[in-house]
């Protein structure tokens, strides 16, 4: 149990994943009250929109509008997504987004071919004009992600050496000349992920990258999402993506049901964490009460778990008055 | 990971906390059909129903007209559950009652007095009278039973020691005078469970009964029952509890909503065990078709995650005639 992080921070994706799950357009003003509601959970980055195609994802047309409307809450990260130079110049344009640097890799070609019409090789070298632009924008890049590092629906086994070489390429680039060394994440983009390679693939980009924050940005696709999370947990890992209510999946992941579960659970994790001595710092009773407001606005019972059962304080309060009555 | 078990044992309770957790009584043929499903699953034990009160639990007025109907398996165990004598000899009376001898604890006193009541000690004595009766049934006893051993929402927490003292009253009774060693199950009834207690009280038991093998009852009540179940792995538990689709929950155990989640989900939990190569002898493609026939019966979406996102073979078959194609 040493190796259990003493504090570890969650970015919220609830809403960007949610919502650009959904087939419909749900009114500006739920989606607003959500962001605003996350805001006040103590969370401090929360993903809210994605700037992209609306001919390819148009529950996302509005995404300016809806970061003009969020209310600012200081110390809260509101972030945006984008996949190309028009998404990017887009974000940049709103005031309200905080433009996070980020690149992107993917493990599995087949995948990074369906994503973005070129193979992980092509990816990669596209990373360094994606380096250009952000620094001509004088914008730091702090995080890398590599998609479908655990396995992949089209690809099938991604064998390690197609994660590692991607934190080859970072490792080239970063770390020194002034560069930072950004969080490295692994995604589990389409729910491959079993504990046992969460401690082989976090432990072989660890040992390539030393000085490397490892980032997981895990799917509960197949009911193994929390036993990863806390796989990641014992591996001393402590950064985390996650999505309030479980909201969200891969649209574009071939899943054969259309109901496959999105993201890890926000509320849950913070739950979990906290019941092992593990800081969020965020109010875990605020943060499921905006999993039920984001309940309400989808119109349909969301994955979530603790959301449907409470939290342990009412029963631990009840229990004490009666020691105490 | 060397302390990962190379197979586990998975005992199946979704029938009889599926239905009895729900409010409508379903028909019979639909009951039969899911535990006919299941005894084709490779599963070597499945609770049926229970012989209770049908004044409490009108669920289960039929549970002798179930067992009749049932096709019997060779190598499947069909059990029953019964509270008290007239449960027990209901139970013995029906031919197709796989007979188990079980012994019933509690950790939380509030808990006992509510579901049984009398307090965890004088159910400890009672229990006795059980291995007496048992006795003059013939009727080995396999399994005790510790109920709310990691929190209890009547009581809050629940302390080590509370689990223990049964423990230690089950050591002066079992392992010498020709009694041989049942094994102790400790139950997180109403999903308190962290991994972290999962490890220090299946520890504080294995100190205690070394001989004794450790069974987990696990619930997903606040989305940590597969992190619960991948620390008892690690801790080399090997007999486990679980229900098809996540069927079940407790419906007196006070929740807030009523749609809190079930035992921790039977085909999730096999396909982590397959994906970490720790054999279960199940079926993993059969058990997803009985989850999915259970969610027709109940005929709303229930709270299993890879019935609705599917196994990995599809996409391994597909990925590898690709790659030969």
């Amino acid at each position: 149990m040493s190796d259990l992080p003493s504090a570890i921070e969650i970015h919220e994706e609830g809403p960007r994943e949610g919502f650009q799950f959904e087939k419909k357009i749900f009114p500006l003003p739920d989606r607003v009250a959500l962001v605003n509601a996350l805001s006040h959970t103590g969370l401090k980055q929360i993903q809210v929109a994605s700037f992209v195609s609306p001919k390819h994802v148009p529950q996302m047309v509005d995404s300016a509008e809806l970061f003009a409307a969020i209310e600012k809450v200081p110390g809260v990260k509101h972030t945006g997504l984008w996949l190309n130079e028009k998404g990017f110049r887009q974000a940049s344009a709103v005031e309200n987004v905080d433009l996070n640097g980020t690149l992107l890799f993917y493990a599995s070609n087949a995948f990074a071919l369906q994503n973005n019409g070129c193979g992980a090789d092509e990816m990669r070298r596209r990373q360094d004009d994606w380096i250009q632009l952000y620094d001509g924008a004088g914008l730091a890049i702090s995080s890398v992600y590599i998609m479908t590092a655990f396995g992949c629906n089209l690809q099938g086994e991604i064998p390690i050496e197609a994660v590692t070489e991607n934190v080859r390429w970072v490792l080239e680039r970063f770390g020194s000349n002034g560069r930072s060394m950004p969080a490295i994440y692994l995604a589990d983009t389409v729910g491959w992920a079993v504990p046992t390679e969460i401690e082989r693939r976090v432990g072989a980009v660890r040992e390539l990258a030393p000085t490397a924050r490892i980032g997981l940005h895990l799917h509960d696709t197949r009911g193994v999402g929390p036993a990863n999370f806390y796989a990641a947990l014992r591996m001393g890992v402590d950064l985390f993506d996650s999505s309030v209510a479980g909201l969200g999946g891969c649209p574009f992941a071939g899943h054969i049901h259309g109901t496959a579960a999105g993201n890890i659970c926000t509320e849950d994790v913070v739950f979990m964490a906290h019941e092992m001595g593990i800081k969020t710092g965020i109010d875990l009773d605020g943060l499921i009460d905006a999993a039920l407001l984001a309940e309400r606005i989808i119109g349909r019972p969301l994955g979530g778990r603790i959301m449907h059962s409470g939290s342990l304080r009412q029963f631990r309060e009840a229990a004490s008055f009666e020691k105490h009555a």
